[in-house]
């Protein structure tokens, strides 16, 4: 029996999110059932990260056991050949039997693109929120500098969620403009529910001048999900990456 | 009466190309029904390219006479609120009523997008052409450089076309790679039926050393299409935009 750690890279548009639900179109569900052809055996993955539908990714991780004998790195080409063309699995390297890719600490890479001119872009519309309005890009970078660092992230949470700390940490929060795309990046140790889209629905809230930069520190500190701003759409989010360890994954 | 000339922007792939087909949605009939609604008149529009099934664009251009008063540089936001969001008017103007945009000397620049790596991209797939094998893009920055200036194109051109010459002007043909994507840009005072395609398909065997670049010279000798590489998949490509010389138009 070997574990076997995926990344998979997929386009959201036509998935009702990642994780298996009765009677959706998963990413979770197309994946095992793609695994269990090739294998030939009965594989559920276990996922890192959730995604919500219409959420992209370039690595998601996900893990599974198999007693196949196919050279680990090569599992992920033949997988290939039994998914369709908007999931394609990246790499997959054999881990160890313990490893699993919500327990063991991470850095998640998030990436949200948002078009900002007078007239949307056709062919960017399913991986980019539209914003007509005139952005202040200063006025962002200063606020999303007062998120980086560990902060109880309680406002920016959908409050439906049951977790038992909302303390996350924000490594990087940086806003860049390229011509007419604002691409928002942010790096943490772990996002809640909604999070990195609430950052974001928040961030374009200051762009817009609706809320100022420094307000950032009461709208965290207010620990209510109500201060923020609202929660971006799903389309303009791409999991970028999910990076482990894991040198100190192999030596445990 | 008045003549507008209209920029579209389009995401090919949900359509049956430009050109109205009788029981098929092209972006053409799509154009001619919105504009139809916005203005209450019967509208049949003149495109500049009849793009194929599949193929994208920044800037097609498209012109139609009206009795509306509506400021023109206003048509193209009005006109949004009737197309759907994979079809965006980008810009209108009035032009003079004779302006006939195949007719009026032109600049028409395409680009060809080739993912070069070991794994497809699934939010590339629509957009681009996906190819796995290395690509030697010296070779074809060589190859492109023997296509720059004025042939007979008849070997890069669909055996069924109907044209009274094949002779054509390329003002520029560039291939530039950054990262995996590899970008092929070309600019030309007009192109055949599949022309730039076949190009792309031809560039793309001599990038896999399967045509030398000097061939090219032979190619374009031969006025043979047999000679040439096959057509590059036409959702690689995208109508960058088409240029006149505005001045010159309405000093006439």
């Amino acid at each position: 029996m070997r574990r076997i750690k995926l990344e998979v890279a997929y386009d959201g548009t036509n998935y009702h999110g990642w994780q298996v639900q009765p009677g959706k179109t998963t990413i979770e569900g197309v994946v095992n059932k793609a695994l269990s052809e090739l294998l030939q055996e009965d594989i559920t993955v276990i996922g890192a990260s959730r995604t919500d539908s219409g959420v992209h990714a370039k690595g998601n991780v996900a893990v599974f056991n198999t007693v196949s004998r196919i050279p680990p790195e090569k599992i992920c080409y033949a997988l290939n050949r039994y998914l369709p063309w908007d999931i394609r699995a990246q790499s997959s390297v054999e881990v160890p039997l313990w490893f699993h890719p919500r327990k063991v600490e991470s850095k998640k890479t998030y990436e949200y693109k948002i078009i900002n001119r007078n007239i949307a872009v056709p062919t960017e519309r399913l991986y980019s929120h539209f914003v007509y309005y005139d952005m202040d890009i200063g006025a962002m970078e200063e606020a999303a500098g007062y998120l980086v660092g560990e902060h109880d992230f309680k406002s920016f949470c959908s409050v439906n969620t049951q977790v038992s700390s909302t303390v996350r940490r924000i490594y990087k929060l940086q806003v860049e403009k390229e011509g007419y795309l604002i691409k928002i990046t942010v790096c943490g140790n772990g996002f809640l529910y909604n999070m990195v889209r609430i950052i974001v629905g928040t961030l374009i809230e200051v762009g817009r001048g609706r809320i100022a930069p420094k307000d950032m520190v009461k709208i965290l500190k207010g620990l209510d999900r109500s201060l923020a701003g609202p929660t971006a759409p799903a389309h303009g989010l791409t999991l970028s990456c999910i990076e482990y360890d894991m040198n100190q994954i192999f030596k445990e």
